[in-house]
């Protein structure tokens, strides 16, 4: 094979360019963007990261600025580890490694598990940097479908007759983009799946916390455990970024001991470790008890935002477009009831100076043009109101 | 090709494994280590990085714990550039990209430019962590030797006659392990050949600060310019780490925009971006003007320290090793006189509570086990005192 040929394949895949370009000229002045998966900062509990800053360079500041241990500082992994029980996972500081975002931990954990042309499965639509990081990693990726209940574990179920799969990437719990959850009974089909059938299930799990409403499913992480006593095939990731505070650039992969050797291996090859000071300052956050309360004030905050913007799609738009209503999240998944290429559609809604991200990114493969992700975390109710009255304008 | 095997390969490969098992065995109490590359943490500028934290999270806590740019923020790469004039770099922010220490910026690199089996040409001995990246990439790794004018580009001058090249890696100044530095006349014969034959030079400077005497040879980089009016195929990577403060995990790469671009998009799958809190420290810190002094504190200490080592190697262990002085950096490169295989003789230092890094993990091949590494930086006097007298114990 002409290698030069593979690398270009590769960053040629890498649906991030296109993106970006797009979006680039969403940063111009006056465009109200419900784009970027990005957490409102005007909720970002800043008296308390400044308390638990000001304590990491004053009672631990050779700990802030000195090199760590590649695994992330033991003090913080022993505060994941007690913020994970409160998601009924079990686990020991020995069990996790703290990255760089939870987006470091898919690199890692793909460049890890994915050998060229080995086959993973997501989910149709799924989160558009997984699917970068798993073309980094040369995977062979295949797409089940998914629905208000998620991911179709039937399809999967299906596929498996036939081949042999490496793994499954999925966002169990209001998943990006779809905003959709998991519903129980696909959660155990699953777990047994990828029990019977010898594949990993990486679970992706950002936004778990950030619940509407009172129902909260059992992690695949924790429901593995309970069938079986072990989650040897599970590999749960999550993240301070929708939580707590992005710019510390801090998540966690909770992974068995033979993949967290590999993964220790090529962290160190990758960035040595995380941030010190961000690992320093997050440990002491835990330690002052405010994360309850601050992931109460998200939660209530992006509810009432949900609720403003599903209503004016609702009367505005609904005529034309039909979505899901989200339980929890950052994000709502729009169709159009006619065949639509939102792409396209975007240029137009620009010109009135409103973006979105058009669903097609966040397909492996069989995009569905008709299609658009919307977040409502970062703007304000007011902006959510002329967004949606700038949308009506570009139909 | 059996992919489970092309995975085990390119882990067992990973010579890191084996050699942080042996140096977990030097944490224990009473071991004095000479083997990391650790600044000395005694010499940490905690008053300045205290003062800059403040700053961050009282007058920019939005830029410092949110999302930012996967390049960097504006700010940072404005003084980078700043402080890369001061070593006769010419660049733009628009040509630098912040990375998680120059480790990451190393692994990007070579996740970009390298297709599997690209021969990429490295000294022999070379940096540890650039191997574990060449080879996580799947380059063919050739050697060329080195002495104490730096690599011997005659014998990579040699190779180009029969081999097409990907690249060449190089710390030119204050070499890690060896200590040396690229001399005058070499550089230029480099950055000729890499014209000439069309090859890239990945640039390695996070020592060309820490110069012991007033010579001050220019980068590659800057060669390259000066004899081209352009830097193409060079690519200069620097950091933080050994000048300020390794726990804030911020290097920096420099490089033409075509490879740029490339890099940004793997960054994006990588990690989104370089910590914003640490981010945000480090231009509050360039902006107080205490690096210039902070450099100079470093200098003298190191200077210090590299001196009353030597002399007591000279004086304690002369006459069963060589080494060359080093003129800078952090590390000295000893010999033993008659063939010994330093792996083999850790464990008997290790008994006398002193270890090292023997020198054969920094070849890709034909490693010289009569080789070891010394860093000067992170023990005391009174430790390297003690040091040398256990070491000497242990012949």
């Amino acid at each position: 094979m002409n290698t030069e040929g593979l690398l270009a394949t590769r960053m040629a895949r890498l649906k991030s360019s296109a993106i970006r370009e797009l979006l680039k000229q969403s940063q111009m002045e006056g465009v109200i963007s419900l784009a970027g998966g990005i957490p409102s900062s005007a909720l970002f509990d800043f008296e308390g990261l400044a308390q638990a800053t000001q304590k990491a360079i004053t009672e631990k500041p050779e700990l802030a600025f000195q090199y760590g241990l590649t695994e992330g500082s033991y003090g913080l992994r022993a505060r994941i580890v007690e913020l994970c029980e409160t998601r009924g996972i079990h686990a020991t500081p020995e069990d996790v490694v703290v990255t760089a975002g939870s987006q470091q931990a898919l690199d890692l954990v793909m460049r890890a598990v994915v050998n060229p042309d080995d086959v993973f499965v997501v989910e149709r639509p799924t989160y558009l940097a997984a699917l970068q990081t798993l073309e980094l990693a040369e995977a062979n990726l295949l797409s089940v479908g998914s629905d208000g209940d998620g991911m179709k574990v039937d399809e999967l179920a299906e596929m498996l007759k036939t081949r042999k799969i490496k793994g499954v990437y999925v966002v169990p719990t209001f998943g990006n983009p779809s905003g959709v959850t998991l519903s129980q009974a696909r959660r155990e089909q699953l777990v047994k799946l990828a029990a019977e059938h010898q594949f990993l299930i990486v679970e992706d799990d950002p936004y778990g916390e950030i619940r509407f409403t009172d129902e909260r499913l059992p992690t695949l992480y924790a429901l593995s455990k309970s069938l079986y006593g072990h989650a040897d095939n599970i590999i749960y990731t999550s993240t301070f970024s929708k939580i707590l505070a992005p710019g510390l650039r801090l998540g966690w992969v909770i992974m068995p001991q033979w993949l967290l050797n590999k993964v220790a291996i090529i962290k160190q090859a990758a960035d040595l470790h995380a941030s010190s000071l961000s690992q320093t300052v997050a440990e002491y956050y835990l330690g002052l008890g405010r994360l309850d309360q601050q992931i109460e004030t998200i939660r209530a905050a992006y509810k009432k935002k949900c609720a403003v913007l599903a209503e004016l799609l609702e009367r505005e738009l609904g005529h034309v477009l039909t979505f899901e209503y989200p339980k929890g999240g950052m994000f709502l998944w729009a169709r159009f009831r006619e065949p639509r290429n939102c792409t396209e559609w975007m240029k137009e809604t620009l010109k009135q100076g409103v973006v979105f991200v058009p669903g097609e990114f966040f397909y492996a493969d069989n995009p569905d043009h008709s299609t658009f992700r919307i977040s409502f975390a970062t703007a304000t109710e007011a902006q959510l109101h002329e967004a949606v009255a700038r949308l009506k304008r570009a139909l």
